[in-house]
């Protein structure tokens, strides 16, 4: 999670909302990237997305069943979703988003066989959001 | 409709999953696409993410409020939550997609300010989706 923290960082850097994501296969981390939404004019443009693409390209495969990824918020809907379609092996998340997260929606966005743990490096993925929010008000 | 027609049939050629999609634009066409989950080994690129992608570039602006997408298939929960994201102005699709639709999810995945309208074309839609599963089996 430090790593994904290291991207939330660079996103924080950019003035983007800083949110870090990386994902780890065979204990490699085969993918970083952290949100560019404002940079690239794309909405779509998360840490998750980008790391999905990334680590498929890697594995020259679409599926991600043996990989973890490592996000510092808990994945938007869009996120979960394609987490969905890729299979995706293991989520782990920092911070809950109890306004956008995907666990607000019915039936579970995530693929039934994703493992998942939330609440990882709370603190400091918390605080790093919190202190950009603070600074846009 | 028929614009996204012809790049899900663009699809069939290439044997993905046929879906195309259009973004419209004061009556002009900004973005067309089709779906290459298989061309790219990547599970995120939908028809329908591409051309939000690629109209948000073109508009130089993250929000879609002023824009249509036509899809040939009823979006999946990413790019409905994709789409909420750059808060679309309106929907049109043409197949349902009763397993995988975003319509199964609750709350809505859209944005509650786009206007949507299935059924669109609807067995120019089905028969290609229809062909290409059948060829399958």
């Amino acid at each position: 999670m430090q790593e994904a923290l290291s991207e939330a960082l660079m996103a924080f850097e950019r003035d983007e909302v800083p949110v870090g994501a990386i994902a780890v296969c065979n204990g490699r981390i085969i993918a970083r990237a952290h949100n560019l939404t404002e940079t690239l004019t794309d909405s779509t443009a998360h840490a998750e997305m980008q790391v999905i693409t990334m680590a498929s390209s890697f594995l020259g495969g679409k599926y991600l069943d043996g990989c973890t990824i490592y996000v510092t918020l808990e994945p938007c809907p869009m996120c979960a979703a394609a987490m969905n379609l890729a299979h995706l092996g293991r989520l782990v998340f920092g911070a809950s988003d109890p306004k956008r997260g995907y666990s607000l929606f019915s039936p579970s966005l995530l693929h039934p066989k994703t493992e998942v743990a939330g609440g990882v490096a709370l603190e400091n993925c918390s605080e790093l959001l919190e202190k950009f929010f603070r600074n846009k008000r």
